[in-house]
């Protein structure tokens, strides 16, 4: 029979990336392509441990239907984190636990997105963010990222041209250039978003995972009424339980809280307890180090072996943090081809072109260094080299 | 400041059952308004004992991203026991697995519903489903509930009059009804989706609590490629780890996916392993049968209560599955009225009103048997009684 599906389906790109693992998985190949967190890591004893715990100890109340908003102590860890670490001022009424950071993007688009309303994107821009955006019907603007931020001139036409309602970013270590946007460009951006009104939907998957000792303040500390502000544990304790969260002003809240309800009702009560458990019997800040030390030392690997390898006229980001390095090949190169015959060389890389909206990108490519030993890494560029040269 | 909320905001009600429970949470209120799971049932230990055992064996592969569709066993065993129980020929492959029912029908409402698009829907009708399908802009369209299921006329009406695209029910204990379709129903209803090459959803959330040894066969039986099934753990496990899945053919499967890939990725990987482990390792049968003759006993409590203690101008649903009964009170009566005076009496129950997408149900209540005692039961109906009178 023929089905009559939505419209938006049409217009909803399914995941590049998704499909693209399924080829690069065989075991002899070096894949730079997904975006896994390295899972030599992942605390896998203290998690069995406490996951009995919380079950034994707490029986039913684990098991049963819960609130939407989220687990209170769950709540209140995520919004002393964001006062200690970022100097904020957020309750745990501000805070609504989600099914990881594509659910917070699914339920911003809920709240955001009519058919048309024109939204703000980073180019290239988190792919995630746009199938998630995609499914609402939004017209997209790209706002050119520059190695330290977004390009003012495109945020200003966006709010003055395009009358963008919102504007989406990932400030720190972005998917997938790996850029961090300077402090100067968080306060050039908060001071535009407010002068317009505009709401801002800051994005900080990787705002834990800084190489250096140094971060910068979010744009949430600004203009924090105009900053819908979205978190994850898929980065810093294990993304397979899908827990995320957003932080959000108490009008936002209210509709997110509506949009929760008729998603999912609440999110899984037994994995918020388990992670609750685990941060309050385990120092996360240890934790994060070892991540952090791990990723550093991969990302080291890979930019040397970069510099060493690729030929002159590759350009390419050091990202001081996150999981993703961002390539950019001379004019005239498609990097389908190089997908296609990096394949053949057993490496696996990422063709830029779905991070961009408006078709861009040919020449761009995305590499992921956390998910390959510092051997596989320099193999893989060796290899890449070859194909590119 | 001012947000600018998208317009299916203001078309989505905040569910006022959600609400409701606030109120009536005091412990020395009997609540019949809420719609949980025995407490007493849920297999604790067990649940304990395999959750470690799943993150020990299991490691990484249960903390890890996973795909999209879904962990295979788990996807097998539920197109296995489709099979074994419904005679129905589905293929894992036509398994997704979802973070629970309501996240079900946010996809349905995703993949098949455009701004205006006419949706039959029971009338009363689940109130998920209501909410679920809001944030997409339908237009619904009531199909009456007699004792037996849908008015045949108002199928018809929906399909050659409204043009309806899809129609949701649940045949099976109807949420809030308690009403089981016939199989005469069933097979009517199937003839006339399948002559106007319709959609149905089959909501079978209740599926498997039922209070006698018969049951019919789906709607999905007669009319497999127009029928998009969905289920819950909820009902036969735990609620908590929201865990559910939805069974459709190929084409709408794809459809699915990508829709479940922009709205969180993929279900918790951790829970879908815990669950499944569970199903290997424990006799489900004898578990399920646990739960029905704890239900099937709370529920007899409560009609005999009812029959002895209503006016004879009350009227009310005998289920023979399901959580839930359902009170027609005499023309006039208003049930927030009710609500109000028999919140002072100390019992909770829950108005009807929201259940109807046109405003009716004034003088409608849905009443949970599942979470009170028999004592409390007689106790709360007596309460009731002296409300009506």
């Amino acid at each position: 029979m023929d089905y009559l599906f939505a419209e938006r389906m049409s217009k909803t790109p399914r995941s590049f990336i998704r499909e693209i693992l399924k080829v690069t998985e065989h075991p002899d190949i070096i894949s730079f392509a997904g975006g896994l967190p390295n899972p030599s890591v992942f605390p896998v004893e203290e998690l069995a441990q406490v996951s009995k715990d919380v079950i034994t100890d707490e029986g039913a109340a684990a098991l049963q239907y819960a609130t939407t908003e989220g687990y209170y102590p769950l709540r209140e860890w995520v919004a002393n984190r964001y006062n200690s670490r970022y100097g904020l001022s957020v309750t745990p009424e501000e805070i609504l636990i989600t099914h990881g950071s594509q659910q917070s993007l699914d339920l911003c688009g809920k709240v955001f997105i009519d058919k048309g309303t024109p939204v703000g994107i980073e180019e290239p821009g988190y792919l995630g963010a746009i199938q998630a955006f995609s499914m609402f019907e939004p017209q997209f603007h790209p706002i050119k990222l520059e190695s330290d931020g977004p390009v003012l001139n495109d945020v200003q036409r966006c709010m003055e041209v395009d009358s963008c309602k919102i504007v989406y970013g990932v400030p720190n270590s972005q998917n997938p250039s790996g850029i961090t946007w300077s402090d100067t460009k968080r306060k050039e951006i908060a001071k535009i978003i407010s002068e317009y009104d505009r709401v801002f939907i800051e994005d900080d998957a990787y705002g834990e995972i800084r190489f250096r000792d140094e971060y910068y303040q979010p744009v949430k500390k600004s203009i924090p009424d105009h900053v819908v502000m979205n978190g994850s544990f898929s980065k810093i304790i294990t993304p397979g339980m899908r827990m995320g969260w957003i932080c959000a002003p108490e009008k936002v809240m209210t509709q997110l809280v509506t949009a929760k309800q008729a998603t999912d009702l609440h999110s899984s009560i037994l994995a918020q307890r388990i992670i609750y458990r685990y941060l309050s019997e385990y120092p996360i800040d240890s934790y994060i180090k070892k991540i952090t030390d791990t990723y550093r030392s991969q990302c080291d690997c890979m930019v040397k072996a970069i510099r060493q390898e690729f030929p002159d006229s590759v350009s390419y980001t050091v990202p001081d943090g996150g999981m993703f390095l961002w390539i950019t090949l001379p004019e005239g190169y498609n990097s389908l081809d190089i997908f296609n015959k990096a394949l053949e060389e057993k490496v696996a890389v990422l063709p830029g072109i779905p991070f961009y909206t408006d078709g861009g990108g040919i020449n761009t490519l995305r590499l992921n260094f956390t998910n390959s030993s510092c051997d596989q890494i320099e193999e893989g560029v060796r290899r890449l080299s070859r194909v590119l040269s």
